[in-house]
């Protein structure tokens, strides 16, 4: 068992996180923190967890890095980017391995941080120690990680389908589109106007468009697996679901083709390379047959689903992809992240 | 006055039709038909209309082509294609005008006609002569025109958004990718399990990929405005809603940008083409300033809103368009395209 | 023509008073308020009102109840209870009537204003001059009045119901139950968490249980009506939807009935007092058959739809009624008063 | 472990019981039937149980009722009333335990099953054998029983906040009026037009006034608890939610109250007739303080919460009640009887 605690733990988020580490079979959740719930205990703040006897027990209370750190061995962090990093500095010197859920730390290089975010990053020196905690790529690193930056949830929703295609050369790294479609929780829980029921019900609309800035995180990663820089073209929309992401992906094939054996040799190489991905990742699904993505099946899972189709008429790749814009795109992978760190198994407390 | 009959009228567009025709102040609704409903009031039928006198007298009928040519002086087909082609026949013969909401009289090629729809054109005699309704582009023809062919609601939010770039010159035709989400009521009134609430809700799924039928169409009037053929990307996805389509495209610059200055030049092209086109138009709304498209903006409209924004980053333009899919999508540019063949104000009854 | 104006125009009855008014054919708009949006045109606040050149050319301002007395014959006041009071003293003294949306005038006793909303009335002298704004109960006092209190939501759908059977002495005045469901845009414009798009989607709930505001007014007419105090019991309940009211009331009748022909002389009685009340009432629509209420046949109109039933198992009678809270339930009605006010037809703007 | 079979498995509750079996500790899972998917993977027609390995082993099968029995040694019938009673006849001669969760052996009286479901009872002969199945009341009877009829959805939500006051003579048996709000899934997965996405969504809606199928069951579940016939007053409303029940119950107390101490009194009651009834229960969540039900609390779990309020004004007990229809409404409380029925802990598979 390993003690953890989460800092923030009021948002979609952090909820989440108390969801999956309350019933975790390796993690007990010694502390929560919030400041407006400070007092309140869990079950009262989340009455869905209230048959869980450690929720009616545990309390919220004021976030202190010095005291989280001798408590718990794991921290996840749960809060607004440039919040993460101040916690961060003094959890890692007081001893703890830090799970960061924000963008504090996905980025290696802070000039870009500062482009995206709009201020000076807050503790650079970090950034270099920092571990891209998407485990299908960077298990490795993972497993000695004191300081995990977990992916975004559109990161993730283009980074796994997008990456294997991109290391094995058969897809250009230029003229990348991403359009994906969010739903409201990705808002995060504020009491905002443009969030409100009536405001988001029978709506759909474009935001953040064309330099959002989950944009800096995709290109680091796409660059790595690239090899040089790559600037891709992405388009997020809110539409009115509580959870789920669906990015559609236009990529341009490396090898033209424009007859049906052309086409069906180059299906053969992405499959064979999506197949050596991820067939063994239990968190990874490629559709086969007709199928195509479709969140409310990976709403509530840790699952990201892909389907690709290759367009003879227009010599395009099309790649597809679902998951739980909190699960897989945050708190699912932060514990699946926690579990690599620990040596537990990947999917325990997440199937 | 003119005496109009709706045929297929128990479907969304068709109750749409009913909607703007009851309360049209140039058109006397004659006749609607239905098989299943026949012998029920509109009232009846449509409970939400029962306020209109019109509503409660007025009963569905068998469809009857004959006994509609002599009733009304335009009828419009609410139908699924092909069965539209079967009344169109002898309504036009009956001395009937006719304006079609289904596919069928859309292209100009049988052949093209039978490679998307996967039967034979039923009545491919017509096919020269059916003006395609998109007034905005076609006002003219619309004018003297005996059979219209009503677009699409995919079309629609493409086609608006795209043209004048295209026929100014400011975009490649090749290479346009257009992504679009649909409420679901475009899927129609159908009983099938993939439309229940249920399979619907908290749900984002792809569909019909990558060779969806309206892409016909859509390739036919782009090449129309770019003087050779056009071949395009086009991704729908059905969402969580009742009404509303929102398109985004993603599109060439025929000229190259990189600085600023560039860029603020290109932009100024732009701007102009879109005021040169639509500044007079009353049912397409270019944005200014930061606004984006919001579908809720436009739901129980017949206007379609855009809006466009230059990415230095790609060197790409991104439009996005926002329309209610059974108004200016179906229904309500149906109606438009009867004031303009009447030679009634094109806004009668559609404000 | 009459000179119109509404304070508190940027929550959702103001906006619905916008677009109600901006397309009536006997109100010229001549100002509107609000002191966030002052500055800004109807269109930029509420772009689907674009279209109309009125929307673009008329700016938000601050209130100034002296100058709006000047400037409008009537002035709709769509502000929180205990401020509309303050703005309708100036601008009756101004000489403009007042159609006030919110709760302060409704109650004929400043005591029970008192006990309900837990503060002294701002303006109790005015108690005895306002007239409550129910057209189908009222219509011969709104006539001559300079104030209307417009009736809350949730009392529209529970007195149209009920008043006519309590005057006919068809049910027995206490023991009246009223259990009802509402759409989100009823908790108004309001950044607050509980109204957030995932708090409120996939999620039905229960609130100020047992002793909602809205009581007061409701029991004050039905006592009216009754010709003695009446106790009544009602529930609201918050559910995912925009708009629309559904009550569904628990009635006691005065006669006992067992056999299936009381029931049947009961239901004919029943049946002619709701003919008597409503049946040349162009808002109030009883359905017939096995016709039951829906919200979505009434949303976006001003009408309210009802239909009963006679439960001889248990010796009830059960009424359920629906309504746009918006339209029917505020603003729709208010202009239906604003009709009569001035002596236009009723329906005015309302079709 | 135990062997199990579900028969009927494609539609709601058949999915939930899947899911619920799947991850059983003390279940094995060895076949599920399904006339229309018979050939099929689980992983196929539920692409979101795909990561769990026995779904992409096990394959749907026609129902055979002998083989089955042979197979399974607890068998779960998600089949339509009147279907279901055909399966258990030859089940249980078979040898097999079964769990039928259609309506079919929920009644005592084969003359009120043909009263309210207009057939003959097709196994009249197995009424006295059957136990209702709901835990918290007939926990014992489930132990030994061979067919269990697990509570309908809507009977679940009034008898658990019901059954305690009844027994401990806290209210009158007669009188009760129960208000109902139940999500889309509650009519199955149906291809019916009512339950298309555009006629749900932003609707509600009263049916099945006055006289629903499950009253019978409430009925004669309460009658047991009041020891006389019971007659209640019951509106099922749907609204646009995917799962989850609201009830709100009218009741009234056997004892009058009028003062502040009487109410005191009789709250400290029914505080303690609902702790000795459930505050062992792990099922039932008695909220205290201001909290009032919430579906989104208890959607996914096999919890039903409720809260209660004495209303001075009127006289009344107001007690309202949520659960998730599909869990503790169906499936969930299924599993709960098979885990006491065959001697395991009682959450297990469902915490």
């Amino acid at each position: 068992m390993t003690k953890v605690a989460i800092i923030g733990a009021s948002g979609y988020s952090g909820e989440e996180l108390v969801r999956l580490l309350l019933s975790h079979p390796h993690a007990e959740l010694v502390a929560v923190t919030s400041r407006q719930q400070a007092g309140q205990t869990v079950a009262q703040v989340f009455p869905k967890f209230a048959s869980h006897p450690r929720a009616r027990a545990l309390r919220f209370v004021e976030p202190n890095a010095e005291v989280l750190a001798k408590q718990a061995e794991v921290v996840f962090l749960a809060l607004p980017h440039g919040v993460a990093a101040e916690f961060a500095v003094p959890l890692l010197a007081g001893g703890a391995r830090v799970i960061d859920l924000s963008a504090d730390f996905r980025l290696k290089s802070a000039a870009i941080y500062q482009e995206f975010y709009a201020h000076d990053h807050p503790a650079p020196e970090l950034l270099a120690k920092s571990v891209y905690g998407l485990p299908e790529v960077h298990r490795a690193a993972i497993q000695g990680a004191t300081l995990i930056a977990s992916p975004g949830c559109y990161p993730t929703s283009i980074l796994l389908p997008t990456l294997p295609l991109l290391r094995a050369g058969l897809i250009k790294p230029q003229g990348i589109i991403a359009d994906s479609m969010s739903g409201v929780s990705g808002a995060g829980r504020k009491a905002e106007l443009d969030y409100l029921f009536v405001e988001c019900n029978e709506s759909v609309r474009p935001y953040g468009v064309p330099k959002h800035r989950h944009l800096s995180e995709i290109e680091e990663q796409l660059a790595l697996a690239a090899g040089g820089p790559v600037t891709i073209q992405f388009t997020p929309h809110l539409i009115p679901v509580n959870r789920g992401i669906l990015t559609t992906l236009y990529l341009a094939p490396a090898k033209h083709f424009a007859t049906a054996d052309e086409a069906a040799a180059l299906g053969a190489q992405i499959a064979a390379c999506y197949a050596a991905a991820y067939a063994n990742e239990p968190f990874v699904r490629v559709l086969e047959g007709k199928a195509l993505p479709d969140t409310k099946n990976v709403v509530g899972t840790n699952v990201l689903e892909l389907a690709w189709r290759l367009d003879a008429r227009t010599g395009r790749l099309i790649v597809m992809s679902a998951e739980d814009n909190i699960v897989k795109g945050a708190s699912g992978q932060a514990v699946q992240s926690f579990n690599i760190m620990c040596g537990y198994p990947e999917t325990a407390g997440l199937l």
